[in-house]
């Protein structure tokens, strides 16, 4: 897939809305679970650039599209309107802001997405140097979103 | 990938074991999310195979292939010994019985590994047909093995 139709693929889905979107309490549980699997890859992404001794290009790569393919999801959809109030698993941690500046969320969500393809493509080469510095784009690109639109634990 | 190193892939992450595996309860946590994932995924095929007219090609080609990068995560990792008793985001419902049979466990696993990298090729044809006949295998996998080793709601 080109960059171009990777991002136009995005948009669409990004966009994609509240055709699946189903209940709050439903569109808040499935985001959790959805950057809850995330987190749980880019942790084992981590731990291995942490201690080399037990990185696993195998495991890298596995951990890469799982997160990729979960950034190509549509997550979009489980962020409709009034999702900032209420509870999935837990009461969710999103800011009304996120509804209020409709063109950073769709920069900081597209960046994510673009840096977590690019980041399943690096993470093919097998290459620990590369890797980590791709790495440090995509959890970045995480930060960001949670820094502009997540609140902070303690709720 | 061919159909055999996507197998002895999935067994190397079916046997990562407990090296990135955590606390019992990050655990279960991380196991109810990526399941939830699964199922969001899983209900937004379903949905459009029962609503042709909403039928996506791209949408279903994203699905498919985030449950199939699920699958390929090494969700084994996160069946430690212990893991069928304690609460991630709510109490789980793994059967003690899935640690007794080791063997028909790791065969649903494998199973439903490989049915859901197959379904991801075939949402790639963009064929409702061809895709509804995989959908029900790719299924039943999973019912298979909430049949054996899942608790039933309420617990």
């Amino acid at each position: 897939m080109t960059k171009l139709s990777l991002l136009l693929t995005s948009v669409v889905l990004l966009n994609a809305g509240l055709s699946h979107a189903g209940p709050i309490e439903d569109q808040i549980k499935y985001r959790q679970s959805a950057y809850s699997f995330i987190g749980w890859n880019t942790n084992k992404i981590k731990a291995q650039l942490d201690k080399p001794e037990t990185f696993s290009k195998e495991e890298v790569i596995a951990a890469a599209n799982a997160i990729a393919a979960a950034a190509n999801s549509g997550l979009g959809a489980l962020y409709g309107s009034g999702t900032d109030q209420g509870e999935g698993w837990r009461k969710t941690r999103l800011k009304s802001e996120f509804f209020q500046k409709p063109d950073e969320a769709k920069k900081l969500a597209t960046t994510f997405n673009l840096e977590a393809n690019e980041f399943a493509k690096v993470a093919e080469t097998g290459d620990p140097v590369q890797i980590k510095v791709k790495f440090g784009k995509l959890t970045q690109s995480c930060k960001a979103c949670h820094d502009s639109f997540r609140e902070k634990d303690p709720k």
